[in-house]
């Protein structure tokens, strides 16, 4: 049995994700299908690569991982499928992936119309091509029978942090339920550039030369998050409003000299 | 393996949704529950009635489809199965399924206590006569032990657009997430009242000679959207802020000279 | 096939939820996962106490409650398995399972890192401890494996309503979607306090002297809801806004002389 995890901007009032998981066990009755969410912010790309990259490494290898935000559907943005690190990804080719693409990963177009609903219109290629695709890869389609091979899947600018000279410069990328503030500063980026000697981390006004292991610990606090990144925290409170912080909003490591 | 479906404007927040699915597998642990959506908005009635028709096809025949938009629940309004077109609908018989029935369907009342829990107020037949209903027909049951036939099930007037002079007139019926605007006029509709004439579509102060086939083409749209009726958004923003659009304002179409 | 269901104050715009999912499938492929809510209001242990109480009966016997409300993740509090009335529930040792232990119950703190996940971070013992340890019971496994008795799990104050002269009191405990009021005075506890005599139910400035039998019979109504507490509404509006009404309000029962 097959796990399908859906991602999408799509929200929960309507019944478009509903729909797809009917054309889903359609084609394949054994789909088991989960949920990621569906309350990515409405078109926001960016904030998709992450989820992206912070959920999938929890399912098993073989699963397929439907993910859509799509804010051109029905220009001529590709859509393809990408293996990557034994997982298979289905979605645009709008950079939503370039998180989750190395150079061992392979990718192909959906052109196969044989493998897609009959279109009435270019509106939600989520029921009409993405949906049945990924069901039919639950059954043991081969990603090659889609289209042609990819070799430039679409990569967003700017998700990672920079180093110019001393200084480490990364960004607020997207906030929790609880108001925690998450960045694109991995443990790693961070490790290499800190390298074991004093620290500060600036976000706004907020300065922290120690990284705190829960959120209890005090009211603001700076954590290596579930995410693997930095994350920030206010205590029984909600930080991102507390500090009026923005999405892409400076965040800061340089070395200190005690 | 069935599929039970569920639609209600029972929301997310608390445990009823959960509480039906947990009657369910108590009966029939082997169904497999899909949620449409749980978000219509509370006690509209006429939106259930769009959704249901909007997702059902897409899911297989021998589907059974719990929706519950309650408004009167604990009146005497009658508990009601519907087969419709190889599927089958349970709910209140408010008019929820108006566009859901024809000549060729059947309704049975649903009236029989062995297949309802033993009721303690009434104030959630979801949980203590819908749901234990829809799991025994998962399980093969004739809706016919339900209860009395039912020949003149609830239709709510208004739903479909109507013809004057050279006007087709419909409405606004819903928004979706992305704020996006759905008419009750279907493409069928709108090509046996416009007969390949040119036409003109108004909305507000909006005015469309032409169909597009995304909502990408323009920042003001007018397509035949999934829903297979005309919808209309605003690339990149929320037309039903933008142009503070309400259920219920009218849609027309008239043949333009030209 | 066990049925595990979850119960968080993690909303469902981040991946928390699903990747919970993932661990646990992972674990065991075969769980059935059914969602009672995630829109708990954050931290509010309370409230989730009346939520877990509600729903947890309709799950068939031998089924797994993962809840989680966990406002001091990472502090000292206990993690801990309850067996209770044939289910078990896995959660922080908070006061979450204050009214579903007596003293039938047993507990066990989670020690045994053997079905932990390694963890990276405090933040997130849903995906690195609950979740990995309610797929290991749903396989099987017995609980008092993971680690040393509990005899003393924590219990909340004031939970309960209270007899003071002829007055039982109670309180709002949360409200539903509809803006229904729920109290904390289960219709057990009304009878044993009323005794069949004439009453009077107070909240804010309403007076009643009759529970109805559902929200449809006036426009504010006192009814035995589907929580098998005192419930309140408003019929075609919401009462907590209405009349302003804020969790922990008192609701109060006096015997009336007539």
């Amino acid at each position: 049995m097959k796990t399908i995890t859906l991602l999408t901007d799509f929200g929960l009032k309507d019944p478009y994700v509903g729909v797809m998981k009917g054309v889903m066990l359609s084609i394949n009755p054994d789909a088991r299908i989960v949920d990621i969410t569906h309350e990515v912010e409405p078109q926001d790309v960016t904030e998709g690569c992450f989820l992206i990259k912070e959920s999938y490494p929890f399912f098993s290898k073989g699963s397929i991982h439907l993910c859509i935000i799509d804010p051109t559907v029905g220009s001529d943005r590709r859509a393809i499928v990408l293996e990557h690190d034994g997982h298979l990804f289905v979605g645009p080719d709008n950079g939503l992936f370039s998180l989750t693409v190395d150079k061992r990963s392979r990718a192909y177009q959906i052109e196969n119309k044989r493998y897609m609903l009959k279109e009435v219109s270019d509106t939600f290629h989520g029921r009409n091509i993405f949906a049945p695709v990924a069901a039919h890869l639950s059954l043991g389609l081969d990603p090659a029978v889609l289209g042609r091979k990819v070799d430039d899947p679409v990569l967003l600018p700017g998700l990672h942090p920079s180093t110019k000279g001393h200084t480490l410069t990364g960004k607020v990328v997207r906030f929790d339920r609880f108001g925690n503030v998450l960045s694109n500063i991995s443990i790693e980026s961070f490790n290499r550039f800190v390298k074991g000697r004093p620290f500060q981390i600036r976000l706004h006004d907020m300065r922290f030369e120690t990284l705190y292991r829960s959120y209890f610990e005090d009211p603001y606090t700076c954590v290596v998050g579930s995410s693997g990144n930095l994350e920030f925290g206010l205590f029984g409170g909600n930080l991102a409003q507390d500090k009026s912080i923005k999405k892409g909003d400076a965040v800061t490591v340089t070395p200190l000299r005690r």
